[in-house]
């Protein structure tokens, strides 16, 4: 079993030969320059069927949930999409129809994001499909918004509602039988069809500090920020934003309550910090773009992220962020 | 079975939406706007364990292909390699020597080509090892010599020698037992360890017309140029340069002769054309940086690629490029 940020950190960080452009390999994009005055920040995801899909899922949703999953890197980063160059391993026996509707998931949200496929190769393979998507996204020079940004003091930010994608994959597996039909479609859609915040991530340049999607989980993603900017976190769990469905969820005792929601991946959503003096200008933004902006937290001196309840007592979580080596996710 | 080319062409050319960054996906890079008069040029490629290469062959050489393949179409384009983006798809059983001796074969090629890992993806997969690398080159805007611009009346250069890796392959497949010692290792080694032109393709711009590297075989991969071009092209098979080792798998009866150099894969050497007028500079050149640079035909107005004997007569062959959904090629 290998563990992925060891490998980054032991096999690949020497590789970045020094280049500035690379962030260490510890965020979430690459910046390259632009042309006048910007950079391009370049993002690269692979998935697997079996490990980040079900290999009998709607290719429509796969294809877009390739798309979305490397646009939200961008928009957490404040870049807008541009590019797509998309390597396709294909299994030997798929289906023409197969490819069609794949195809025409990837139109959809070329049409629906407005970014262009310039690029990619196409193989075929023995095993199950994987692809990868290469996203290339648009920023003023210096002004991405990076994990290492984050100041002691900051408040800590989370767009839309937290958990329900962890809570769609179990319903996926077969479990939340005893959710109404409403809930857990909703809880099923975010887990397959995430919707990264385009509109937003630009808008948090210049008032957002750090700033990362979460698809890990919250807390995990949060100490990559933390790590990243050399400061601990506090969660105040009362606060996290929590959709109708997940709190239906949460009482029907799906998963395992507070720890799939703070420890639960694929929300997609944008984790960001900003000086409290930003307050008021985040409100308006939100209501401005009708997109729910929650103050979860702040950061603190010192290192690690800690969840309190109102008191400010510690709440225990028992699990950490989801690693790619450490089991199978779907 | 999927037929990769058609594929692209009725399924991803749809969605460039019209951006000529994308070249209609009829290049082997796409080019988009770099800083001050420069354009990044942005190739990406997958490999698949069994495929394009065995599953047992040294972890330092699939590294160092999974670059150079990629490096060759850069350097076809008149590109100057700068960045790599790799994404890692593991097996869940993968050995950590292996990654290690993996890591050391990207290290030795990022430090041999000038090339930096500025970001990628790392999963496990419960199939084979699947690897794709994004390769960003800088070239003056304008200057990517692209598969259109081949000129009637052009002759047609192929730098090195063609067909060693075709050959090479069937050593690695167990044939060639008649061949010495030595001519079997040159031939396996030019399957295995391409040697990219990087430091040929730069200077080819404002010298060759259109130009691609020789990856799908020369005769298929001409036919891309033409093609694109519009023209036709007759190769001479006299003028086919080949290596020692090539001339005695051919003596050896190894594959299928002629058709084995001509459409046998793997070469990554730059096949170009250029005016007649540009002959002196390119054996200049080719003095100059010590690579062979061979004439070994000329574009003619009409379509498709001819083979001719140094009496001008057709000589037919059995087999066109290779197509990757048409069969296992390693």
């Amino acid at each position: 079993m290998v563990d992925e940020f060891d490998l980054i950190k032991r096999l690949f960080a020497p590789l970045t030969m020094g280049r500035p452009e690379a962030l260490g390999l510890g965020d979430d994009v690459a910046l390259i320059p632009g042309p006048a005055g910007r950079q391009w920040a370049v993002t690269k995801d692979a998935m697997a069927a079996g490990v980040h899909f079900f290999p009998d899922d709607p290719p429509e949703l796969i294809a877009r949930k390739l798309i979305r999953v490397n646009l939200s890197d961008l928009a957490a980063k404040g870049a807008e999409p541009q590019f797509l160059l998309l390597a396709t391993c294909f299994p030997h026996d798929v289906e023409p129809d197969w490819l069609d509707r794949f195809a025409s998931g990837l139109k959809k949200d070329c049409d629906l994001f407005k970014v262009a496929v310039i690029g990619g190769d196409t193989i075929a393979t023995p095993g199950p499909l994987v692809l990868s998507l290469t996203a290339v996204g648009m920023v003023p020079e210096g002004a991405a918004l990076l994990r290492s940004s984050a100041c002691s003091g900051d408040h800590v930010w989370l767009s839309g509602t937290v958990g329900d994608a962890a809570f769609g994959l179990l319903v996926a597996q077969g479990e939340g039988k005893s959710l109404s039909e409403t809930d857990a479609s909703f809880l099923l859609d975010r887990y397959r069809l995430p919707q990264p915040r385009v509109a937003l991530g630009p808008r948090l340049r210049g008032l957002a500090h750090a700033s990362m999607d979460v698809s890990d989980g919250l807390l995990g993603d949060l100490g990559h920020i933390c790590r990243a900017s050399k400061v601990g976190a506090e969660i105040e769990a009362e606060r996290l934003p929590l959709s109708a469905a997940a709190r239906a969820a949460l009482a029907a005792g799906l998963g395992d309550g507070l720890t799939t929601i703070v420890a639960g991946g694929d929300d997609y959503e944008i984790l960001f910090t900003a000086a409290p003096a930003a307050e008021d200008d985040l409100t308006a933004l939100s209501a401005d773009l009708g997109i729910g902006l929650a103050r979860i937290g702040r950061i603190v001196p010192g290192e690690g992220v800690t969840l309190v309840d109102k008191e400010g007592r510690v709440i225990k979580s028992g699990r950490g962020s989801y690693n790619h080596f450490s089991g199978g996710r779907a």
